[in-house]
């Protein structure tokens, strides 16, 4: 196997195996389980549901692949704190929103050439990403897989 | 720069952010506060603490690198879970058990060349890693930074 295609391969082997271990864990729950708070005072399910919707949804925008499908979820999820008094959907609503997201996101890295994982993203410009060849879309995918690793780590308190 | 000093570089980065991260909390912490559950019936920061310098200086011999310095801690914090009754090292103790691992691991990267990163780690067979290249060192520090960001998403529950 060609280096790029295995790092590739690593990279996306990862993101996949905490999105499922996520995506079977919110399935596992009630959606009042997940309207619980993770611990006393701290983000409810709902929120973090929606918030890694939100940041996964702006992966569209970021790899220049197309439009996002969801981009009213930031106010609520995104820009502000949870109980911030804003509308969030109910939880069946964004359950759904999750797998439409994460299999459009599917589709779309199916389609990626090796070359262009390792090209820039939109947050970073032509003249930072010459001094930084490391900030490219791959680079973002490990970032967000350890976020993801992260707020999962919270999700499971939910769990009775 | 070439290919494997690049995703090297990206999956060092990760690493060593995580750690940053999960070290200033603890630092930031008191003794008394990492003695606290992270969540009411959850895992303390004490277990948590231990567990992550289990793990990763667990990374020592499974890289080939030399002799763990902590193994003395897995029987607490590695083959059973939190309040089974064992004896767990002070806090403080601890602090200074994750700066030790952390730096002689630190030495140890900085001594491994590109190849070295690409080549199995003692959990896998040579014959297996003939037939699944990607489970070379590297990857395994993709997944060790993975869980140390899952478990950092909890400590972080113990800041007021």
């Amino acid at each position: 196997m060609a280096d790029q295609q295995l790092f590739i391969k690593m990279a996306l082997d990862a993101w996949n195996t905490y999105l499922k271990r996520t995506g079977d864990l919110f399935n596992s729950l009630s959606d009042e389980q997940i309207m619980q708070e993770t611990s006393p005072g701290r983000n409810t399910g709902t929120y973090l549901l929606g918030h890694l919707i939100a940041v996964h949804d702006r992966i569209i925008e970021l790899f220049f692949l197309g439009e996002r499908l969801h981009p009213e979820l930031d106010e609520a999820f995104l820009k502000n704190p949870d109980k911030s008094g804003f509308d969030m959907p109910p939880v069946e609503t964004l359950k759904q929103y999750w797998a439409t997201v994460h299999q459009t996101l599917a589709g779309y890295f199916a389609n990626m050439k090796a070359d262009d994982w390792f090209a820039r993203h939109s947050s970073v410009s032509p003249e930072d990403f010459e001094k930084e060849p490391q900030r490219n879309k791959l680079n973002l995918l490990m970032n967000r897989t350890n976020h993801l690793a992260y707020h999962y780590g919270q999700v499971i308190y939910l769990k009775k």
